[in-house]
């Protein structure tokens, strides 16, 4: 079991893309709303199944490896529809990474910056790119923006 | 992905007894109720992760293995409460297995018993301690059993 602490935030602008690596590609979708959430998630040619328990910002995850073609079974016909696609952009920073979202399908034009931290107070530097905070915003939690008809407001 | 071709019977008497194995130590608990079924059980000393599509009879089933101690953790953290306790005993019978599930804890009292069909009308012998076939009664699901106070009736 790992405990993520995560911190998430809206990208204003463009900036963020001169930083970025080339991006990979992911779709996901949920077994279980939750809690606790079951995801099933194709990373690349990857494919991970994860439970992640309760909370927002510091939560319980176990994640598994699973076939991809498993994942592509469960993604079209056991996940709550539409699944999430999108691409992971990441742009380290001071030994911490930003993993920056840019949403494709049904949540086009949304773009989510998220950092993870080794504890909850862990000091970090924000890039002029950064928006709002929206770490305690249930909106912007992946599996309430499967369920969104599109990007929150 | 497998499917799962299952039916499943009461227990009348004492009878299975003598043809039984030494049994296995099953504990399982439920992530989701579903549909679709997210499973997780520890098996002596292994555990899984099991997804299991909708249907009684045949369903979609996916099972990966997991360490131990997350099993431990989900089937006191995350899991509903009570989980389901049990010991399977294998049956073998003209090249098919009868499991016959001897339950404890809340459901003490309780023997069902379970043959896996490679087709669903594959032709098998009814042993003598074979009762009435609950197949397609939703009350005898495990999950169902996790949620109810006591054996069905």
């Amino acid at each position: 079991m790992g405990t993520e602490i995560e911190r998430k935030f809206l990208v204003a602008g463009e900036g963020w893309r001169s930083a970025a690596g080339p991006g990979l590609r992911l779709r996901q979708g949920y077994l279980h709303a939750g809690p606790p959430v079951v995801r099933i998630r194709q990373a690349g040619d990857q494919a991970f199944l994860t439970v992640k328990g309760p909370g927002l910002l510091t939560r319980a995850e176990f994640e598994y490896p699973i076939p991809p073609a498993d994942a592509e079974t469960m993604l079209a016909l056991l996940c709550r529809q539409p699944i999430i696609e999108k691409t992971r952009h990441r742009i380290p920073q001071d030994g911490l990474v930003w993993e920056v979202d840019e949403f494709a399908g049904h949540l086009a034009g949304l773009v989510l910056a998220e950092i993870e931290l080794p504890k909850p107070d862990h000091p970090f530097r924000r890039p002029d790119w950064l928006g709002r905070e929206v770490t305690e915003d249930a909106r912007y939690q992946n599996v309430a923006l499967s369920r969104a008809a599109g990007p929150p407001e």
